[in-house]
């Protein structure tokens, strides 16, 4: 599996293991994994604290409220470019580092967007069934909220925001990505495998 | 593989090869295949004439203008149902009837949706690049028209607003699918491999 060239992107509904799936993905064909990662290696390279990525992470941005809210965007000044702006420049050239550095697998942040104009790309999205995301959720994101349902409503949301923002495509609408996959319907692990047989694939 | 117990109904967009994709997984799986037939086989079921099927096939309905045109739905009287709905209802009655039958592929007509109480259902959508689909469009279905990406496009917004109408789910969108595969990325032959193994994974 050394010889895989297929950088992986997964897009992914909150709760669905998309993260987990791609864990798996790059230990299976043996490269680096990028989730919260990117965000660190994001502050090392732009010289903004760590912090402030996880805090805007996967946010929806542009909006004249947020940006009040956040003392950014279009409450700015005109001449200084916003800071969630900033931000996203900042991944979105750590993506392109990362990605000229060899195959890996990022999950989400655009990272489609960022690496389209290279090839050897596979950009899957992953979703799952209500009842299995809250059950992840819960039991291994260890998510406490009111309403576990809304809550991951709301995720989502954020992240359809901040995706379709940035890359002008509409997260979780299939023809922005190559491969979609409901993890409920296969469960985790033959997910893994469909997709290994995809880059399979796309290495020949 | 004839011991095949899933049934495969095919989402696509208009160009992407769902159609062939469709009748190869019917080859190979040794089953029934459902396009254009489905509005033979309503037809004989209902009594209405199949010509009718065919002018109204995944078109949108429910809007009065629409409506006006045809003579049908919200122009109607109140006592009677539109015509839409009737033939909608005849093919829904088709699509579950065929099911019950056994493992067949139907494509489109928001079969996932007739059938969503169904177990042993994989529910696929296809789509696939632009240049492919005005490619193939003219090469294979020759399409004539003077601008082909539009024609393209104007046929899958009718299927989307059919679908969408009818189903209460989003055309294209990929958590109304189990899998959803960009057929340009893989080619027509390897999009069949694929399915093929995920539905022998289901028949496990």
């Amino acid at each position: 599996m050394s010889n895989n060239k297929t950088i992986i992107t997964i897009g992914r509904q909150y709760g669905s293991g998309g993260r987990k799936i791609g864990k798996l993905l790059s230990e299976r064909l043996g490269m680096p994994f990028y989730d919260k990662e990117l965000l660190t290696e994001a502050a090392k390279k732009s010289g903004f604290c760590e912090e402030i990525f996880h805090e805007n992470d996967e946010k929806p941005a542009g909006s004249f409220l947020y940006s009040l809210v956040m003392g950014t965007g279009a409450a700015a000044t005109a001449d200084a470019m916003p800071l969630d702006n900033k931000l996203f420049l900042a991944q979105f050239d750590t993506i392109k580092d990362i990605a000229s550095k060899g195959p890996c697998v990022i999950i989400g942040r655009c990272a489609d967007y960022a690496l389209e104009d290279y090839k050897n790309v596979l950009n899957v999205f992953i979703y799952a069934d209500m009842e299995d995301k809250k059950k992840r959720a819960v039991e291994e994101y260890g998510l406490k909220a009111k309403n576990i349902e809304d809550a991951i409503i709301k995720t989502d949301k954020k992240r359809a925001s901040y995706y379709n923002f940035y890359s002008g495509k509409k997260w979780g609408v299939a023809g922005s990505y190559d491969l979609c996959i409901n993890s409920s319907k296969f469960g985790i692990e033959k997910t893994v495998d469909f997709i290994v047989d995809c880059v399979n694939e796309l290495n020949k």
